[in-house]
């Protein structure tokens, strides 16, 4: 409960503005400008002024939080951590606060952490939905009228907004560019085969494989968990394999950065005994040793435009679902072997 | 707003319990046992019951929330996302869902997320200070009487709870390891040295190095962004020197595996040609190639303690603030050379 001492009027004095504008800011208004409520916002932190979210929600029933919360499956996996730092730079300067759960892949966690952020009156949700989310764990959030934005992960037949990468594409110029090198024997390694990320991924894999001639082996396909020790894992039973891959498409980053760790274990080195592509781009991907070639989804500024789709939802009141696909792109690096060229030879 | 269909009674029928069980369980009173509480969450789960909490904190002044507030200062370095998951198992179980925050080591920031989560009327808070948080600026919570566990780093002056590191043994015990193997020009890498934790891991350095009869060199203490990428930096800097160091104690994790990667960028191999300790021992220290010697702080360990004590505090309504030091351990892995002997030695 608020100490009462600072009001709505001592902050208005000092911002300079009028009370019923710093109502508006109060209540999360698109009407005031950037400036007006960054000088309101300052005023209040000076004077110290909390908000009684709780009583002004029964007070006044269209008073808006000022909350975005954010739900994620692995926050282990760095890439959400990148996710969520995008997602705050937006929310900041419209006047939200982000609070992130975490339900490490659990969907009954899910529900807890939706059903208590309901409770606190979230603006809206951005969730990277855990494995196995259907429609109908959804429909409860649809049929309050919460905007919500899933990121990463579709779920099919949920009618809310969605923000995914070109999965398909990705894996296509990742495959295109191990066969621009030389590779033939290009194995597929690591992730949850049961998500449609997955299948997606592979998809594009199975695709780009069959447009260079070169078989489609169910041995080269192996899947693990989308993490570091996954990938470890995941390339020790692929160099089991009679007939050994030169080259990996992984998953992620975090698998891929795994099978670095995995091939040096085997005495081999990553860039030069064999090829390694990641796939989202985290931030470690540009110091690693060797620096990760991979598929830049852009992860911070994938929160970014998530965060951008949610505020324009929470403005409008009503407003459609739209789904977009992210454009992905392929950074090359040394993990590949271009530029010094694998089995010794010298690519251009 | 709930919608009000599933009421107290459906969820004592379908539990098993008395409504007034139910109400305990809404409130997270410390009366009800594990079992119940398990047997109660999962009735409402499976009803899809809403609390509305904003009415009923009104309606009744003692009911508590079941927020567990996470404030942290970098989301982006894993150990606080490990920190999270530990604090996530036991407040769980405790029937409390934790809300996380990233300040990004801003203090304007960090009040505005605290003054957030008070209005949400939070039960008690874990924070990570940003860089420069004083005394002041955690007096507002201490005056509500909300229960404030720090971590990691403390505050001086701050009348609360606190859960750190003894930063001083964790580098005394990585300075001897590397002493014991022959090192004698022993660098400190990394870190914002404007922070309480790095003047205490500072000082144990200089004390072991003291101890071992050898001369403290300004130079050798390399400061930087606590990141891979400070890591990288600072690494540079130190082996341009004139006499170069022969190994390094780093702040932390985050900054050795940027020296490791920084020595492979000049053709030197970690554990091999220079002897790297980190400190924090996160997940990644284990499968990185090569593994990483390091002071373990055990993050999860950390969040589960700083959750226990929040928790105590905040069943015993008035508890006096505690100050905890936890132990440390030296983990001797592969990036100090140790076994392999560095300088072609081999060391017992």
């Amino acid at each position: 409960m608020s100490k009462g001492r600072v009001t709505v009027v001592d902050i208005a004095e000092a911002a300079g503005v009028s009370k019923s504008t710093v109502s508006l800011v109060l209540q999360g208004s698109p009407l005031v400008g950037e400036a007006t409520r960054a000088r309101v916002n300052a005023a209040m932190r000076d004077l110290g002024y909390v908000y009684n979210r709780g009583a002004a929600n029964l007070r006044q029933s269209n008073a808006k939080s000022k909350i975005i919360g954010v739900v994620v499956n692995d926050l282990t996996n760095s890439f959400f951590a990148e996710l969520a730092v995008g997602v705050d730079m937006v929310v900041q300067s419209a006047g939200f606060v982000q609070f992130l759960a975490n339900t490490g892949e659990s969907i009954d966690r899910q529900s807890e952490v939706i059903a208590s952020m309901r409770e606190h009156g979230v603006s809206g949700l951005i969730v990277s939905p855990a494995r196995g989310t259907t429609a109908k764990d959804l429909k409860p959030l649809v049929s309050a009228g919460i905007p919500v934005v899933l990121v990463v992960r579709n779920v099919p037949g949920a009618k809310v907004s969605s923000l995914v990468s070109d999965n398909r594409a990705g894996t296509v110029a990742a495959v295109e560019h191990l066969v621009s090198l030389g590779h033939r024997r290009i194995a597929f390694i690591g992730g949850f085969a049961d998500t449609v990320v997955f299948a997606e991924r592979l998809e594009g894999y199975r695709a780009a494989m069959a447009a260079a001639g070169l078989e489609f082996s169910e041995d080269l396909v192996v899947p693990s968990a989308p993490s570091r020790a996954g990938g470890v894992e995941a390339i020790g039973r692929a160099m089991l394999l009679a007939e050994k891959p030169t080259g990996a498409v992984c998953f992620n980053d975090a698998a891929a950065f795994g099978v670095c760790d995995g091939l040096r274990a085997r005495g081999l080195e990553p860039g030069r005994d064999f090829a390694v592509v990641g796939f989202d781009d985290v931030i470690e991907a540009q110091t690693a040793v060797p620096a990760l070639t991979t598929i830049a989804v852009d992860p911070q500024g994938m929160g970014r435009r998530a965060a951008q789709l949610l505020l324009k939802q929470i403005n409008a009141d009503k407003a459609d679902a739209e789904a977009i696909t992210g454009a992905v792109r392929l950074v090359v690096r040394e993990s590949c072997g271009a530029g010094q060229g694998i089995f010794g030879r010298k690519m251009a």
